[in-house]
Formats: C-alpha cells, sequence, structure tokens
C-alpha cells in the first residue's frame, strides 16, 4: 500500500521529484468556505527556501505556488486543493556522475531495493524537495488553524551542540536560523561557516510549540495525538527522534516529579507537553526533533555502486550543511496538519 | 475518526476496557495457512502478565487466550481472527473512591474532555490492560515473522538512570528487568525497591532491535517505516520519546561521522538504525523509548474533581512501581506488527 | 487488504464463522453517550433469525447478543463495542460430506482459489451466518438514526416474480415475508410452498426506504452517497444488483420524465431516489436490490471436487428456500451503517 | 471525511473542476518498472472527448494530458504519478445566468446543502468533466492489466429503449456508440437525433465485460469484487443501477436455473457474472449499469432558485444528449482500478 498520503479526514497526497517538471500538493477534505488564495502559500513556502540563511543550498528556486483547483473566488469549496510549484533551476548534470553510485547516507540503497529503479535526478522523490508539498499544504492547516485561534511555530533549539537558553519570541524572526534565543544564534553562524570551511554537515534539534490547542484531540489508542505527531514528524528526512514534553528526561524522573499537578486554573507544570493518554489536556503542545547531520558532504566517503564495486565520494553538488532551519517550516507544518485533522476527527463525535 | 485500528494490509483493532467482562483483538489481514494455535499467543501474553517481576502490580490475571474465529484445524483462513481474554480479578471497589477525580498524569482529565463520559473502573480504555490485545496480535505477527526469519527483541536499557553497559543476549532472560547487563539488572532491582518504599514510581528507556530484516520496508514519503515505528511506540501509553539508530545523538554529530559507509559486505557501522530514507537497508533496526513513570503513586499529589475542587489523591491500587519490564514486550508487540504490515505491503508491488 | 471492515467513521468489522465457537462485530466511532443496552441490539437480532418464516433454514438459534466493551452503565464510552453472539446449534458433521466438493453458486471455489484453505464448515465465513454481526452493529447504527428521527425500513417488494403493488405499511410486520401487500404476502407463501416441494429455490427484491434522510450526505466523487450504498448492498452475498430511486428505469427515460422539478415545497416526484450528484437531497432515499435464489438445493446439480473429479451433488442441509425475507433486516442495517456514517463524516465538515 | 481517492492499493484521487485551470489525477501505488508514457494515456482519453459522436456536447477540448511526476526514462518508478490535463474550451459565461438557480437533476441543490458554497462555473466539481481524471488513471491501470494479459471492454447495450441483440465485437469501434450491434446502432443514431429535434436527452445500458481475470480476486466479506466494482460504477454521475451477471433477472429464477454448474473445464454457464461469494471465478465478469438522461434538456422546466423562487428553466448550453456513448470510457476505467487494486491486494497475500 502507497504511503504518499497524510492524515485521515484533512488528507493530503504530496507528488513530484527533485528535477521533475514540477512538485505539490493535492489536499482533499480542507472544509469549505475558509479564505484562501496563493499569497497566504506563497509566505509560508517562502520561509522554507533555500538561499533564505547561511546553511543553505545555492540552488535557487522562485518557488511559486498556484492553485489549479477547490479554491473559488478567494474561498475553499470543499473540493480537492491542488497546489503546484514548478521546478525551474534543477541541474541534473551535477548528478549524473552518481546515478549508478549509492551516497552514504542518502535512499539511493533503499529505493534502489524497494523499487528496483531510481530516478538519481537530485534525489528523485527522496529529495528534501519533497517538503515543498508539505508547506504548501500546511499554509492551508495553518489558515484553518487561524480560524480557531491555534498557533503553531518551529524554532531551533540547537544545532551543532550549540543550545538556545533563551526562549525570546521576538528573537526567533530577527535571525537566520529562527532561534529564539540571540546568543546561540549568533555562535551558531560561526559554527555553520567552521564546518562549511571543513565541507563537512551538522545537526541539531528543532523544537516545535502548538498554542491555544483545545482539549480533546486525539484518537485513542492508536492514533493518540502525540502517535501521529510523531509519526508526521520522523517522516521527514533528516529527523531521528521525536520527544514529547519532558520526552527522554522523563525516563530518568520519579513519579512524583514527573506528574503535572491539577489546578482549578490549569496544570502546575507541563511534562506532559499538553498530552495525556494520547489526548490533548489544553495545556501547551511541546515537541523536540532530533536532525541528524545532512548527508551530502565533500569529505570523501567510502562506498559502493549499484554492481558492489567500491567508490570514494566526494558530494560537490548545491547542498545544505544543515537542514537547520529550512526544515523548521516542514516541522511547524506537519505539526499543524496533525492538529486540523484531530479538530476535524473530534467534530465528527461531538 | 476512530482511532483502534492499526495496521494497513495486516490490521488489528483491540478492545476492551480494564474492568469490562474481556479485552482482546481482531486481527484482519493476516496471511492464509501460518500455522497458529492458542499456545502460541498464550506464551508471549505470559511475558506481559503481572507479577512477573519485582515492579508489577499484584493484580493476578491468567489472562486465557481464546481464539474465537479465523482459525481452522490450527491454521489460519485468511479471515478475521477473534482473540478473546477474559478479565478475572478486576477490583473496581478500590477505583470508586476517585470515580470523579482527575488522576494526575492519568486521562481521567482528558477523557473527559474528549468524550463527555469516562468509565472509571481501573481507568478503562485507558489502562493498561488494552495492550493484551496488542501483544496477542503481536505473537501472531511474530509468527509470521518468524516464516520469515525475522526475529525482534526489546529489552530494558536503562532503568531510574541506571544503564545497560553490557549487550549478553543470554542475560535478558535471567533477570526480572530483561536486561542485557547482570550486573545493572542486580542494581535495577536495588533501586526498585528504594522506589517501592517511598510510594514512589519510576521510569526508564526499553532498546527494540529486529534483525534479518530485508532491505526495501516502508513506504515514502508518510509511512516510512521509522515514521510507522514512531507512531506505534508512541501509540503505548507510558512511552514519551522515540529515536531509531543514533537518535538525538545524531543532532550533535558531524555528516562525516554520522554517515555510515557502505561496503561490499554492507554498512561499517550502523547510525542510522537500519532506515535510510524510511525504507529498511538490511542492517538490524535499533530503536529506543523513554518510558515515563508510572503516574500511579502513594504520595500526595495535588489534583481536582470533576466539578473543579481540589483534592489531595494518595493511589492505593495495585499498581506498578515501573511500566518497565511489561511494557518490554509491548514494544516488541508493536514493532512486530509494523513489520509484518510493511512486509506485505511490499509483497503487493513486487 | 483485508476486507472485513465497513465505514470510515462509524467502522465496523466482522468476524466469525459459521460454525466456529461464535460471530460478532466490533464497532469503533459510535459517538459516546449514546444509551445501548442488548435488548435493543436483541430486537434486531430477533427479526434475522432463521425459523422466523415459512421460508427459512430449520437451524434454530438463540443468537444472544453480549456486549463486552465500549458501554458504561447503558452508555456508549467511544470506545469500541465488541458484541459476540455464540454459535450453538452449528451441525458440522452435515458437511462433511462436501468438504472436498465445489457446492455450485457458492464460494467453495472461490475461497480455494484465493486462500488456498478453506474451512468447510456450513461454509465457514462465506455463510450468510456473518450477517449477524452487521446485524447487530445496524441495531446500534438505527438506535444512532433514531436520535436524529432517520428511520430505515426493509421489506419484500418481489418474490419468485410476484410483486407487491401495495405500499401498506401496516401490513409489513403482519406477514411472514415482511411484504407491504398482504395479497401478494399471501401468493408468496404458495410460490414458497411450491418451490420447496421440488427442492427447489427462488430469488426476489427487497427495496429499502429511508425517510428523514437530511440534505448534504454523501462524500463526492467516490464515496458518493449511491456510490457506498450500493457497496454496503452487493456486499450481502445474495445481492446481483442494486438500483437508485428509477434505477434501470431510467435507462429508458427521457430527460423531461426523469428531471425531477424543484418547488419551494421541496421536489415534484422522486425519480432520483433522493439522491442527486452523490448527495442526499432531503427526500426519501429508496433503494432496490436484486436477490438470487438460495443456491443449496436439493435438485441434483453437477460439479467437480476439488481434485476436479464430477460429483453430483444434493444438498440436504437445513438451508433457506429464500434469502428473503431474512435478508431484510441485512440490507436494513447495512443502509443505516452507510447512513450513520455519512452523518458523521458531514459533521466533521460541519 | 472526503471522498476524492479510490482504491486502496493503486489510489487515485482526482481534482479539478469543470471551468477551472486543470484537471487531472494523483495516482499513487502504482509498481514501479511498468511501461507508461504520456501517448498512452491521451489514447484513451481521446475516446472520452467531447466532439466524438452525434451525442456529445459541442465543447471542444483538445485534452492533452501531461505527466508531471512518478515516471522517469518511460518507466514508472512506484512514486506519485500526478497527470494534468488544462482546461482550455471553458465558456463559464453561458452558466452566469443559472448560478443562483437549482437545476433539475444536478447537483447544484445538493452541493449548496453539503458545503454551502457552490462553484456555479460549468457545474463546478459536479461536472462530467471530473471524469478526464478518472480516464486517464484508467489508462495507467489498464496499461498494468495488459502485462497480465486482462481485457476489460464497455460498449453500449442499450440506448433509448433500443437494445442491441449481437455481440459482434469488430462493430464496436465501427459506429459512433461503441455498440456491438451494427443495426442497433444506426437505429440509435435515428432515436438520438429525434430526441435532439425536441431538445430533450435519453439514457441507456453500458455492459461492461472483463476477460482473463484470475480467480481468486476480491476481498470478503465487505470489499467483494462485486461490491467495490458496484461502488466504482455507482459513482460515475449518471448511473442509476448496477447488476452482475445474471443481475435482476435472477431475482426470478429458481435456483436450478440460476446456479452455474462446474465442470473440470470450468463453468457451464455464467449467471454468476464471473464472481462467487465475492470473489472472482476465473469466467468473464459481466456487469450493466443504467445511465439516466442527461438532466440538462432545452425544454422549459421548473424550478426555484437558492432564495426559494420559481425559475422556469430551459438549458441552453454545450451539452450532450446521452452520457452514452462517452460514459463507456469511464466505466471501461472504473472496472479496470477495481480490477488492478484488487490483484495487488491479493499478491500481498499469496
Amino acid at each position: 500500500m502507497p504511503g504518499n498520503t497524510f492524515g485521515k479526514l484533512f488528507k493530503i497526497t504530496t507528488w513530484g521529484e527533485s528535477h521533475g517538471p514540477a512538485v505539490g500538493v493535492v489536499i482533499d477534505g480542507c472544509p469549505p468556505r475558509l479564505p484562501l488564495n496563493e499569497g497566504l502559500i506563497q509566505a509560508l513556502l517562502d520561509r522554507r527556501r533555500p538561499g533564505g540563511s547561511e546553511a543553505s543550498t545555492r540552488r535557487k528556486e522562485p518557488d511559486q505556488a498556484k492553485i489549479l483547483s477547490g479554491v473559488f473566488e478567494e474561498m475553499t469549496t470543499g473540493t480537492p486543493i491542488l497546489i503546484m510549484i514548478q521546478n525551474r533551476d534543477a541541474d541534473s548534470g551535477a548528478y549524473k556522475p552518481y546515478a549508478n553510485v549509492f551516497r552514504p547516507g542518502h535512499g539511493d540503497i533503499t529505493y534502489t531495493a524497494k523499487y528496483g529503479i531510481r530516478d538519481w535526478r537530485g534525489g528523485g522523490r527522496a529529495s528534501a524537495r519533497e517538503t515543498v508539498g508539505r508547506v504548501a499544504a500546511g499554509a492551508v492547516a495553518k489558515a484553518f488553524l487561524d480560524t480557531e485561534n491555534i498557533k503553531v511555530s518551529a524554532y531551533t533549539l540547537e544545532l551543532g551542540g550549540i543550545r538556545a537558553v533563551q526562549r525570546d519570541w521576538e528573537a526567533i524572526d530577527q535571525n537566520p536560523f529562527f532561534c529564539p534565543d540571540r546568543e546561540a544564534a549568533a555562535e551558531m553562524i560561526r559554527r555553520i561557516d567552521t564546518i562549511r570551511a571543513k565541507g563537512d554537515s551538522i545537526g541539531g534539534i528543532v523544537e516545535i510549540l502548538a498554542t491555544h490547542v483545545p482539549g480533546g484531540l486525539g484518537e485513542p489508542v492508536f492514533d493518540k495525538l502525540d502517535a501521529d505527531l510523531a509519526k508526521a514528524l520522523m517522516s521527514i528526512g533528516a529527523i531521528k527522534g521525536v520527544e514529547i514534553g519532558a520526552g527522554f528526561e522523563s525516563a530518568t524522573k520519579l513519579g512524583s516529579e514527573n506528574n503535572d499537578s491539577i489546578t482549578a486554573k490549569g496544570f502546575a507544570s507541563n511534562h506532559a507537553g499538553g498530552i495525556l493518554a494520547g489526548i490533548s489536556n489544553g495545556d501547551d503542545i511541546v515537541i523536540r526533533v532530533a536532525v541528524k547531520p545532512i548527508p551530502s558532504i565533500q569529505i570523501e566517503q567510502k562506498t559502493i555502486d549499484s554492481s558492489g564495486n567500491a567508490f570514494n565520494l566526494s558530494v560537490k553538488g548545491r547542498h545544505d550543511i544543515c537542514a537547520i532551519p529550512r526544515i523548521n517550516v516542514v516541522c511547524e507544518a506537519m505539526v499543524s496538519l496533525v492538529l486540523v485533522d484531530h479538530l476535524l476527527r473530534q467534530r465528527a463525535i461531538s
């Protein structure tokens, strides 16, 4: 069974390869009469675009979103919304030398194992370019969440071991890493420069915060809110870990420390990260994800080609040094999609 | 949309509450002609049963599995398999005093928010007793994986801050914590005793290892193998974090460190945890999950009742001190279910 | 992908074979706080029970419904509802002689082709006994529809070529064929007697009427209300045709005859059968299904066994002469299930 | 839950409105390494195109299919296939006068009831133009079925009461109605001319034949092959009835007449229409569907506008007189999609 659809009631199906004519998404299940236009989608896509930061690829894509269906006179009609973004600056030639090489850390070897065929141009479907469709759909999800006053934001908590200490929300949009700590952000820039000079790459941690989420979202026992969030985020290419609230720290805590006391005014603490027994509890939802380093590096690596011959690979393409901060908006989109989906699911039984 | 079904081709639906007449599961999609009998299911259920360790509840349940459909002359027929386990030792009276109280760390408050009604007896559907159905289904999944020589095991990596250093596979079945390090296991026992004496509880980390998994399993871009594993595991009550391979450590690594070199004989390391671009790469699959402390503790906690009145709660019921090790077999079951499901999904396109 | 689940938001999964220990259903997605008890389910099951009419099998099953989960203090809780009905009067011995014979008109040959194994006892999963689970679920669906004042009824329109002319609703419960025309019903009884004497069987037509269905139900372009109704009904064993409103007659009509004029008070006619463009239009929903004759007959038939050897079959078991009227309540159940499902689906976007 | 996706393993999602920029489909689950190019899709689309027959609209659409993803070097890659067809000859002005009028027999009134908003241009999403996406997907399905030597064809059995007696397969492509009876076809042309002169419209019956379908396809008890076929076909706009094999005739037959005897060489007759107990039996699959007359007619009809005011409607647009024969290829596409889906589903458990 294919896996390119996400969501049950607010369903998205992304399509497109890195170097095909276009990438995009079809959204089925968006409630009717939601105000929507291309500008609104563009605004979120612009936050994902390469070139936005020091850590990014130099591929230049205008990433212009076109709505081809489902919207009439700037209102959704309840029918499928097709959003298309044309690929313009694809340089397949740069990938030709590795057409038969399995690049370490990439899906080349696993796509071949799975499908017996591989579109090697720019990583094909396994490219991060696929996330353009996710972000476009996320923009629609966020427009819907806005009508319920729910806000989702993703920011850089850690990069190359440098961790934000402050949570200064105003700082986020004022540094290229979308980091809520100005000092940490400045240090991150220096760290990225050092790593670029070595031809290496680096990982980090993104934190996602959702506020004003009503209690009652999540469908036990398998489609719990945290389970669906974990899936949504782990489905993003570079992510290798997900934790909710206290997360891995809760493994070392006592019950008396970890439990959040309840008062008439709400929870006294939020180790639960806003989710209890798989259902939102009305508190902020807090999630952290571990982002691995970009696997394409200039430093030479040992690998093999599809015939099993050894190959020394040094990747010269236009690659990011770190998936952060471009991945932040993808996380934000995925969390938004999960929340909309569960809002609609809860409506059905209310 | 309800959420009590897991899997797409090998689909399970669990049912039942802690203190209802029975709990169980219906499995739809089990391939025909698989040898199966109740003894095989019982064997895995016995590993989950309370009373098996120092950390467990004193509720005594024989947990006898009965197969009511889908099996003919000890072979699966391809039709739905209904497995029922009767509840025998339920003591609802112990929960009566808290019928209107929201126990901290439990789903009492969120189930009420979601459904507007709550079966307070033993936690109702939110009880860990629901996992009996998961384990029964997991036993069938494991029987199928056996025919492909795929093995899944879950063991205690850390408990109350005590971490296993050794990976001594023979040790696992020789200590009550299913820990692959005898010394760590001995220390864990002492730790549990200390915590029980205080009326508190503790968390830990479970590691799950799947070997002989063929390459090619996983369905990009949303039903990636790691995404489905994350969902499967995060759907288990006490779990607050999931990581694959290097997981959160990969956030601090350089690309040159984190990439697994490929040789003609396989991967030189396994930071990927056996999954690349969401598809199994043929190497061992390695996952770790963070388990929070059991929320029911004897130490007094502040909370409220359903009318918003303050309530000082000290839970006297028969509760586990730690969800580990009983949760291990649940993790093993869920990972097995994901693997069978993806094996069948891959067959469809092969 | 297995096919034992029906519905998207109000999901049912039936399980069980004709001669296994039990048959039943698990319902996932029933809204919480719906009053429900076993008596309510029993009432509908009693209408399906063999022995209720001249045309039925002589197998005597008390068909006692037991609710094992999902209901607390006679209210649904929003969690899965498991209903079990034990099989008591199974006589597998009568089927033993045909264990390797492919009975004409039955699924023996196709189940073998599909699964490579067949539970020959009483037809196994392919038996009409499976519909017990559907009717039990239908009773819950009808309880929900009652809260919206939606009524669904199924009655015998035609049997062995004898067609009801009257639509006398009071007559339905006063004759063994649930026929709204007393004279036709009397003739049907005579027809059945003649056919039984010959050791043969006969088919007929059931009409299903749903009233007070609100406009707006149905999900274009594939999950249209008529599409889902067609599937629901065609999934019942003996049904070979489904038509909505004017149905096959509309094939010979002019547009000017077939279109239903619209007035401020509603539609002037109902050739559409209550559905336009796949969405309910607020008028009565009218469906007819063609029911084939029961394939098990005493008259000798030519067939083969599983080795391909010729076999002359004369079926001596306790079989119905006609699937009508027992199939009526199954139709009623399936239509009710579709309507509930679409009511919930519509809520999600409203 | 939205309804624009069809199929489980071979999943299609159509998108687009009659007068939007484009219509199309995304196919997820097409097996990799299937040869595919735009010409192959174009060939089937050309059979659906208006202007192909006397009964068709005069809207001229080149309907050029573009593949935007999922195909690399004329081979499918296993990733989503996006096919887009631009709308060029849309004349929304002709619909402007009816923007607030509920046209009888159309979905205007039900779309408004469901979504509270309606794209009135050319019928919006409810237009038959949506089936362009179905046919494009059907072309891919047929390419896959070709690799298994399965053939699906749809032809006109009846139009305006004129019924084909012959089954002359060569005649089908030699008359504008795709009718297997030359004489009947000639009469149909005359019938259409008479009806056009009156400004009226007419219905008919399409028969669909699938040959070389292997036994074993279909997933009891709900996703039976006949159930999924019924849904697939009933989801097409103008279709009001579906029957398999003997269909409604079986309602008047005796069991001894209707049962198909089995011999070592196969079935002696095919009243079952190739499906037993919801599973293909290896014989030809035979289905008939009732097609209602086109609702847009020039003859004046009584209706209301969205404010409830009476309105006398005479539709002047460029409309078909009969949905046949353009609907034939849509039926062919839908049946092909069902067969591919079930082939893949059967592979998963084989």
